[in-house]
């Protein structure tokens, strides 16, 4: 259980770190999306391990295939199966750390659960996983594409580095143009600096990625448990080291009085449009057509290239030693992941949607 | 749609604010759990409206009847329907506000989803629902009783209010001793004042609630998508008038290092713990044994006593006018209501993970 | 688990035989379907105890309170609760069963998987929970109405006494004629001297409900797993009593050849025919816009007013005497439940449909 | 929708006739069950065409991969991806039927449901997807296995020819000694020599697989709608051809009196017996530790090799030529499917049940 994502449009995703490959199954996406190949592809470039100085120097090529589920360019509405081999599974020597727990990590938590564990690189728990979600995403994209539903990450703080602004004040466009994914250029600078140095360091640092979702239209979310915002905020957090998600206001509404933070409204043509969005465009669960934008907190990466005290399966008192070549901030990798979660439950909620009226 | 949660453990709520009555259905609960209808009551007490004078003067006895599912005072493996009669739905005159869109509530939305809407008191996006899910909290709560699982909930911020001390030096027995619901005694003072300044101004304001889980065994929680946080967070976010989630350091964390972040594992006696709990008692979205806590960032209530620009159902320009007896500030009678959705998450995943291992 | 049934129009149905009361919540109806609360109650009218000489002479008046979900006549979108309250749950004495296990009920299934039952009249497992489903039913037969989908079940076998002709050659508008509910009205009056007669020996006889649904559009139904027959096999082998189902041609299309079984397409104005329907209007598990018909067999009651040898709780040999009013034979009373359960499935499938195409 | 099958062990399956490739996703497989890749092998090879000349002479070689989910052996608790790649899925013509509807198929409805369809080979609605179910399957036998549970299957009925013996008076391990898969030698050479019969008449002929499932302990399945043989009735009637299904007495039960057909309960040591079964080891929908045994209707095989008439997408008069291999008779390949998809069933109810005490 808790390996799919979704009701109707849903999907499955199945694979381990240094298995001979992963991938997803999308069941529910709507015949006839046009599939483009190429975009998927791209989608998965942002994500992979390897693309700058400041992710980690693996290597993975990612190359997928579809199996089914499209025919003649277009989804088939029967599942889309995806496959992502793993290329160089077997390469690698884990026995040093085959039965100790890493700190932070999910290795002792999946072996008291399981009682038995893959350890190499992390096994089901790794991020490699979300190669898998990213390709799903993409599709997903491709479908809000129909619908005019456009969907942009970025990165807005890394360690103390907090990008003030708004995602109004900011040029979006700008975000792939550097390596952290931070559109406005002077704190990109600022922000790929520091990570370098804290790479340098042989440490690790958190950061956020801010994301909006423009042109959904009213009427897109469930009611009670299943709110557009509860089902976003789930998304974020299932993506590895995530710890916490807000949406409109957030944490900083709670200062606020309801004087101030009620969003107005007004006509604005045939449209009902707010005057502001503290609501981040989500009312009752249920999107009111404003934007809708929400930050996702992810914490440093627990894998450093430093020393640390840990226990084994037999509770002994071990060293564990960093090794490899892994990710000294999550963030940047992590935008295209943020994007593709928020595509499928947009994807989800819009399918459901047509089931609301007689 | 949208109206249950939890799949093994599973509650079906319905009900608007203003109809016959509402309930819930609770489909999983175990067989043998002892049901305490005192303790019920109890718990429905401390959401009910009409508590203090910090809360809404609105009086609802909020009596519940267990229909089905429990015989001879213990659950039976068939599922507990509860229902909650509303005495007094006929007794409000509506037409004031029938065709207008109240500003950040959930009128406007439910009207484009739905095409229809009941507009007495909110109809089902009401926060009345929330009596039918701490009816179920608290049958959740003895089921995790039968597995020393506890649970804690606190006011820990009232607008700029904020308790800066940790759970862990608190005296959490305190939290019921004072109508706000905070734990530190002089703190709990301040907001109680705080909050009775905002309703003499006819205005609102948010505020934060703490909640710690102690006792979860490790290994609760399942992988990927259902992670433990991420379906706490999921229902936290249900509640109404919810923003923001976080657990273990949360959005402070992003700021760490890695070297600080990481909880170093070390053996104590035949447990394996950790020194430091930054992961909040949850790794790769399982339990560890460590306390699970998190916060809950609530937005200041959109029913307020002043006049309020607008539109109806026809797009014309109206003002709306504050009305009624409502809450000041959502989170006092908010604890209660994290604390039942926390129960129904951990009574949940403690049944699911009875099925990973041969 | 168990006690809910559907995707998208989902019910979930709660209550023992001899607790406060049973219900249903169905979430999922679409906004703005007309409900006609009389209709509900004429369709538990053909279901409830005591209707006729050849059923059971139990009273139960099946009063039904729709809680929610309901506005200004209307479905609201939001979920409808319906409860039924048993009126008379204390009035009897089942000290007589209370530890034994009735041959061919429940009694012992349910003590083996819970530990504990409610031994009042059956508890859960009581047909009495069939009352809620027939409710839920109403609501969604009035859904299918919009839509010109119509459904008529009716009793084709009682005993060896079998209807030979199909459908298509009965007035089925006479189903409603006679108690027995069978629409050949020389049938049915051999059909009620014969279960007069197996009443008067104190025992039971089985029986065969046949069901058509007329009106369905092609494309209803959904690929693989949840073909649309499947379901619908499932929806009424999980009536009670029921040991088979088969549509189509059924369990005697076996004999024949692919070229006779073969539905031949043909064009009919603008529509796609086939000129036999040994399909079962299903091919694929997609509804092909002909008539959707299936048997459904029944089990000879296993209440008899006969003593019969059992076990206890203890593992005792025991002496179960038949007491109460029970029915000779269940298909009268059946018919309502099939054509119940059949317009669930249409509903939900109906709804999925939507889906499935951009 | 409906690729998926199961709550906890649950598979999703994906992939078309003559795509790149088909497979299945397993989660919810407990960890720690032995995998035999050879095991998987021979149940593939039991369903896999070209086996014998009474079934296609069609060549598929159905090698599978294990993508993920097993580790050292054993399975790990994370999902299972399985992938069988189509190795000459681009070598045919199809050109001839890519706008036909042939009779008795699929290709009608799901035009209609997606308005696009992969015309090769019957896509996504041949019975090739069956290979991902018996290796699935094969996963879920070798889980049963370790809790004594066996599953048989055999032809008990091919066209007229109908096996009189009831499973008990048969000699189960000689299904496998003959083509078409019936236990007892002088009915299978009947069997084999009609279907050749059929065959060469270039027609084809239905037929029943019997199974029953040994050592399921009392109180596996679910209350009201998830009934064991209502579970078990859909995964059967979601096989490709199926017409109908019975469980126990099934539709001859109907002729009974209750006085005969009810089970009188007895013990037996330190269990509960039953003396009779005619409820199929199944009472309220619960195991009852007797025998599970049903009957699963198969419908002649729609591709015949004569000419049939049709129309095509636009509505026009046809002629459809029989081309290609096919089976004159599905039944003896159908036999590990109806054994899989009982071993799916059972694995998830078996799991299920251990939620359903304290």
């Amino acid at each position: 259980m808790g390996n799919s994502f979704g009701r109707i449009f849903r999907i499955s995703t199945f694979g381990e770190s240094h298995g001979l490959g992963l991938g997803v199954v999308i069941d529910g996406c709507p015949a006839g999306v046009a599939i483009d190949e190429d975009f998927i592809r791209e989608e998965m470039q942002r994500r992979k391990p390897g693309q700058s100085k400041i992710t980690t120097q693996r290597k993975e090529e990612d190359d997928f295939k579809i199996l089914s589920g499209v025919f003649e360019g277009k989804s088939t509405g029967t599942p889309i199966g995806m496959v992502i081999m793993n290329t160089d599974q077997k390469s690698k020597d884990y026995s040093h750390i085959s039965d100790k727990f890493r700190p932070s990590h999910a290795d002792y938590t999946y072996f008291e659960k399981y009682g038995i564990r893959d350890y190499r690189g992390g096994g089901r728990s790794s991020a490699r996983e979300t190669a898998a979600r990213v390709a799903a995403g993409a599709i997903a994209k491709m479908l809000l594409k129909h619908f005019e539903i456009s969907i942009h990450a970025y990165v807005s703080q890394v360690g103390d580095l907090k990008l003030e602004k708004n995602y109004r004040d900011l040029d979006l466009t700008l975000t792939e143009s550097n390596i952290v994914r931070c559109p406005d250029p002077q704190m990109a600078e600022e922000m790929i600096s520091f990570i370098d140095g804290v790479r340098k360091d042989r440490d690790t640092v958190g950061g956020i990625v801010s994301c909006v979702a423009q042109g959904v239209p009213p009427g897109i979310g469930e009611p009670v448990f299943d709110r557009l915002h509860a089902e976003l905020g789930k998304a974020m957090l299932s993506i590895n080291a995530v710890k916490g998600f807000e949406y409109g206001s957030g944490f900083e509404g709670v200062k606020m009085r309801g004087s101030d933070h009620n969003d107005t409204f007004y006509r604005d043509g045939d449209k009902v449009r707010t005057k502001t969005n503290h609501s981040g465009g989500i009312q009752g669960g249920i999107s009111n057509g404003e934007d809708i934008y929400f930050n996702v907190a992810f914490k440093p990466v627990a894998t450093i290239m430093q020393d640390q005290e840990s226990v084994n399966e037999s509770g002994d008192a071990v060293l564990v030693s960093g090794k490899g070549r892994h990710d000294p901030c999550v963030v940047p990798r992590a935008v295209p992941i943020v994007e593709a979660m928020c595509a499928l439950v947009l994807a989800d909620y819009l399918l459901i949607s047509r089931t609301n009226k007689l």
